[in-house]
């Protein structure tokens, strides 16, 4: 509701996304996921440097709710750092959105970072971890005054429960203060495992969830990739399972997803989960908001 | 999964009907709401003593995975005695599955008693509560060796938050022991009201289901009736309030739930929540189960 006040205070604001997306908070905060290499139109966008398809994505998303664009360039190895900031430019041209950062190429991350306008909220880097090839990005985020998502996990075997991935998150928080990265700005994320073959590694990871806030006060925020929860599963059930257990993470306390924000269904639940965890009035026209 | 087990171990069990309910709470209780004196054809039904369409309903909920069929014929004020023992035998006819006799009319409710097969499991009153009107009915759970819900209301308002319904709740707990009714017999019953007026007490209710369990030990059972929730709502919008409303019951270890097993959209979100909650083994074919 944070968004309608401000709009009572400042009439001038027309457009609720022309808010800063600091004041959208409030919520659950949605990273689109629909800019990747992994799609096909993308990629032939990314290669050809055809801004259209991906300013359309990110338009589509930001209008949708996305309060982040991801931009997920993959390893980039060849002209990475081109590509990157082509990508950030093209994207900022069009919402006034902070991006998320998605690649291990460290310089093409760079790149993007030097590229990317603050005016609209702060670029969020995805991901460091507790993988000596991956603490470069703390550094990252210290010096151009990012936020970074830290994937609890290391370089040997995946976390067996939810201590071991709070084990991991201290380590990590551990060293960002020595990087000088603030706690306030590290998202943690427990990583979420496909629960058609590993079933109790779900419920392993929403209390993962819960815990993490615990680490730190104020509490330490939270991140999921949403959708892999349900890789491996017939694709007509994707959805279903996303939606469930969104709402049960919600219900923990996650404070961001990524995902995708042009699924309606998905969209709603997340406005319904808030409805109950009272972060949104109640409204007969609330899924339109 | 546990009936599964059961049908290996006892191989001449052909259809997992055939199991006494007893064998299926692993999972979360559906006691079928559609056979109701609100809807026009089962009080027609019940008006003219055509078992038909009762026996229909009764059968398509009991296959759809209800565990009790809820016999709802309100005050029942003229004839309660006769049409309860009709309503009972009509049913028990057709499905192997106890009943949850749901009247104020005391007098139609052990009428109803009397007529209830206990082979398939026992009778389940709907309802006692802290009103003095309906203390009777804890003396007719003990009289007949039935199950009771108790609903955490008195004869005064509403009450106001989780920790009042707890109160209440040892009342009646405290009562039950005085009228010979095991604490294992009883389902509390948070009462749900509705989310588009009084939106705040959705989270009381979820947080007295938590609370509840920890009144005894072994937990408390719990139950609600999930359609209240959405009461009001414009009606394109109240499955998916029921649902996810439904989904964080669950989480919070609810035990049986009052709601229309022949909405698959809601069986299947049951089924999904089932899955991270591992009462259910994942399986491609889980939502067919």
């Amino acid at each position: 509701m944070l968004y309608l006040l401000t709009c009572l205070e400042k009439p001038e604001i027309k457009d609720f996304r022309d808010i800063a997306c600091e004041r959208r908070y409030d919520r659950m905060l949605i990273i689109g996921e629909k800019i990747s290499v992994i799609a096909k139109k993308v990629r032939e966008a990314m290669d050809s440097r055809d801004p259209k398809p991906i300013q359309e994505l990110a338009e589509s998303q930001w209008k949708a709710g996305a309060h982040f664009i991801d931009v997920n360039i993959g390893p980039a190895e060849e002209n990475g750092e081109d590509l990157m900031k082509w990508m950030v430019s093209s994207i900022q041209e069009v919402v006034k959105a902070p991006l998320c950062l998605d690649t291990t190429n460290a310089s093409a991350l760079e790149a993007g970072l030097k590229e990317h306008n603050n005016e609209w909220g702060r670029a969020l880097i995805n991901s460091t971890s507790n993988d000596p090839e991956r603490f470069g990005m703390l550094e990252l985020a210290a010096k151009y005054n990012a936020e970074i998502i830290a994937l609890t996990v290391g370089k040997g075997g995946l976390p067996a429960d939810a201590e071991e991935r709070c084990g991991i998150a201290a380590e990590i928080m551990a060293r960002a203060a020595e990087y000088g990265v603030s706690l306030e700005d590290i998202y943690l994320d427990p990583l979420i495992l496909q629960v058609c073959t590993t079933q109790d590694q779900a419920s392993h990871s929403l209390k993962a969830v819960k815990m993490f806030q615990e680490l730190n006060d104020p509490p330490m925020k939270t991140v999921v990739g949403l959708s892999n929860i349900s890789n491996g599963v017939p694709k007509q059930m994707r959805g279903l399972i996303d939606k469930v257990y969104l709402t049960l993470l919600m219900y923990e306390g996650l404070t961001a997803a990524i995902a995708n924000p042009l699924d309606k269904e998905l969209m709603d639940v997340i406005k319904t989960t808030d409805i109950f965890l009272g972060n949104t009035l109640y409204a007969h026209s609330y899924l339109e908001m």
